[in-house]
């Protein structure tokens, strides 16, 4: 199997540590193909910036999809997942959304963690859109700088753990790490942390091979089905290929 | 007073319309300033398609709120609205958020009515994103081809009034003409509805007006403070610099 | 345009406080008409005092209304509301629901400040009713007493500001100053505090003008329609003819 | 045991009737005090009709709580219920109130039935008002005229019959009939539909009487504590008494 | 009239406990037959337990039911109560069921308080359930060992008087205290409690009452209709006996 | 990996058909051990036999868990599940809940569709229960009767298509076949719907699978924490086994 994860923000340290937790946590046999937004933020944090995020998604998959099986919107979040599941054949999956699902498999309320007050309100506002307030214990953020957006997982960890105790304090019965910068230290920390933490990369790189393997149909009715003809100008020569289909 | 209106879709003729409405529509003294997206698509129906809308109204926002006193998204179902609200310090208002928020003061349950069905997914997540569905009693729309964007609302007028008679069947106590294609329609159905209609960008035109004169500060923190500084790129000068403040 | 404002409280020296905020607040060309309920409490701030204001808003449109392009019930929670919306045929905003509605185009979620905590039930329950509550960041309330109806807004000034502190710590985007006694205060504090505030009174007058300016039809049809022909007995002869259309 | 029912309704063949059943549903030695309003509507309809109706309660209960062990609003819908309870220090309870509560004992869904359209938007609001939306199936109305308020009941029982399979179909598992005009007609048709049904008068009385034996504190704290001293003018002595405490 | 209440603990003295409280709070003339699971957990206090209570509580009442007039599951958050409702012939009401509603007529909003903070999940999937997790305060736990689940109420009557008043400041209009092991105590600490408090155990008797008093028929339709007739193996003969109608 | 399928009803042709589909579905190298409920009903449709079924599910676990990585519970509506993961340390999915989840990554909105309306009560109240009520469109059964459950899927192919139109008119964007007797249907019938279709038993494999490789650690604390000790009496010794940890 092979799966596209795109990364809609613009700093390839992130894409390769989203990669690297990808490669580790696929089934044996799935190919990893990690590609980077061409324009946009070094790291989407608010809505403005997922405004281009969810443009810059759509452009790599209409760059990259051709030949993989599923695809990964790799910034917690989701930019542009709808536009994405109207637009292509294969299934594709959001970090927010696999690790949310998959957390309400392990508990019955989860709590989002992440690095920077900046990104709650974008955060809120995917848990509702997906429906799943009532079963979100609170979005947890650290509130303090941090030296750079590559290596923010690992000095962070330690503040982590703790917020994570105030979150099972407030009710939460799993812990997502959100944040595609965070990627893989859900494993690190899982000894220090009494409840079962989920990693954003990982949930989306499993729920993608799950799609996959149930061959879901393209819908050709519903809400999902592809946009009819309609002009479209002033983008990419490979996203206009793909709103013609 | 002067007003941006920002129109997301690409097609000049919609900008007419929307401008011949809102100027006779709003408060005497008010300029409106109409503006035309410079890419996407000719008229936005999908989830795919407001994408492109939402990064297209920061674009015109950027290149065209300077000197204004609020700014209108002259799209129904408001792409990018959120993201202009953080970044502008003027007041931004979308049409449906609007003209949802005016039927609120005039019945207990609003129906939207449109002229495609393919709108009836990015209409329905619009009420959800406002948390008004507990106030909806319904998007309804003919399902049926037309046969230009731009004269669309006078020949669909009569099918328009008998989807009303089954929109207040359904417990609507107000009606909605929503898509910016519909502007005006509703002020010359108005004898033929029994409830009162909202015409969108109507109601998006003087609800911008009320918040100007409100004079509402720039918020320095909350969900709308503006976003910290970071790297962006790829994008239009104007809409970077937006970004920088 | 001429604007009934009717209070249900029964104190003057409040009336005038309003009727000065609605003067300095509407569009030019405006006539504030402002009355002072015959009957009920010096100021509502319970279910039980809410009951003898909505009989006694209605005493006042009936006397009133006549002549007025719209109205106004200039009591925080709005009693009587919906039934005067029933009865006149002009548009009637209340003056909490035009300010949580207008505070909806400022902010994703909004709290109301208020300086009794006997008011909160009340309030709450009005929220609730708008169908509001997943807008709404919480209500908060000074505990302590004060010294007089007519000057509680100066006394507590700067004791607001301290609360709405706490309320925007609490996830509130825009600041509501509830309860017509404080009417004017958001604009004398506008500085002092990080997000937008809104003033009950101001953003009632603007929206009774907004719709003014739409001008929607008495509906027929819907919860809004009037009271079909009944006996009505033992009221004003002003209120019984207005329940005789 | 002495219980109250006080009738906002002026219409004393409607008292007369909630009377009787509720004599025949009480417990052994309780007596039953029946009350008509002396002011609003023959029967009460619509929101308008409401608000007299909830002062006119607060009317009868003090004039004629004394001496009693507990109250019963005999309006479906409640006009003034929480009011009430706010001033009285023995329980109140409400028609609808109480028989939406005692349904859900029944079943997990119910159905309110009554015998015209213009009630249905202030039933729907007293069902929401309850936080009991979830548990409604519907309301369900006969939408044709009566001859007379004070035999609407035996006029239409078979058409509520036939009305009350139709609300089964939607989902019902309980027939609530609404209406104090409908007052005993629940069980006359017991045999006739196939899910239970509620009688109100019967449900309230009973649930008074449970209140009562119960033997709750007024409390002095929460929601429903007495209103601080307050001046009131301008309504009857014996109200003007209960809001003094 | 003869209720039986159904104890699904196995624990003999907190059947004492209840049968005592149940016989002190119940009409005169009423007989309660007060019977304890024959297998299970001595207290129920999680989703596992309450597993083995469902199927105890249909155990007891195959073995019990007959002859009487309706039924208490007398655990709070009633295991086994909408499969009971669906099997027998007579009214069955839960402690939680109850209490909670009979708390509405008293308040906005309850507060239910117990003495392990293991029960919290679940109660409150429990107050989920009934659709009242809109009317709930919280659910407040003590977070102590206690001696004996047969002592517990005297044990920790004076921490549950300061939970209260914690309980009241968070909102809460009512007190009611969950967990049979409490019957009793919320009468000998209504002096104490600035609110009314509900005793779970008498609640659900006089609820019992109430539901039998009313005379419901059994549903032929709906879903509390009687299963249809299935094989079933491996239980008791009572409880096979039931499923067979 | 070795997955435990644990079938809580007692007919070996429906675990039989289970377990065909759960092979078919699973990664390569997964073990499918499949077990039918030792008592109970042949077939769970109403809460009374889910009361048997999650007992017996329970029972099932006990005895088979041993060994195995993950655990499916075979019944869709998912009895017994939230037990199971109290006591479990290994990762304990439901065929519904797994299904609703994987649909919500395909779709909008789920439908259910079943082969017999005496099912929908139970799936009601287990979309309720998983908080996903938002996002379905309806449960759709089949309402006519069958000729044996291990050969309903074939019989009703084409009755379940037909449904599934129905369903996707009222806005399902995705289809689960519900219900252990339909396992493996969704395959053979994708090519006839218009929308993805779930296989619910295809489903839970996969996500048990997903859980498992994402090894989540058996919480300390929150409310999937092991409970405490307790005594339990009269079930089998396996199970007294499971609860003694």
């Amino acid at each position: 199997m092979r799966l596209l994860v795109a990364n809609p923000n613009t700093t390839q340290g992130v894409t390769d540590r989203i990669a690297r937790v990808a490669r580790a946590a696929c089934a044996p046999g799935t190919e990893i193909v990690a590609v980077t937004a061409g324009f946009g933020a070094e790291y989407i944090a608010t809505r403005a910036e997922a405004v281009l995020g969810a443009h810059a998604t759509l452009d790599l998959l209409a760059n990259h999809a051709q030949g993989c099986d599923a695809a990964v919107v790799a910034a917690f979040a989701d930019p542009g997942l709808g536009a994405a599941r109207e637009l292509l054949s294969i299934p594709v999956v959001g970090m927010a959304e696999a690790s949310m699902l998959t957390a309400c498999m392990l508990g019955r309320r989860f709590a989002i963690l992440t690095f920077a007050v900046a990104l709650e309100p974008w955060y809120q506002e995917c848990v509702e859109y997906n429906g799943l307030a009532g079963r979100c214990a609170g979005i947890f953020c650290l509130d303090e700088p941090f030296q750079a957006i590559t290596s923010v997982a690992e000095e962070k960890a330690q503040r982590l753990v703790a917020l994570a105790g105030r979150a099972i304090a407030a009710g939460a019965d799993v812990i997502i790490l959100g944040g595609a910068p965070l990627a893989g230290l859900a494993f690190d920390l899982a000894e220090q942390v009494a409840v079962p933490m989920v990693d954003a990369v990982a949930a989306a790189v499993r729920q993608a091979e799950t799609l996959a393997a149930l061959r879901p149909r393209k819908p050709v009715a519903g809400t999902f089905r592809r946009p009819g003809p309609k002009s479209i100008t002033g983008i990419s020569p490979a996203l206009a290929g793909l709103f013609k289909g």
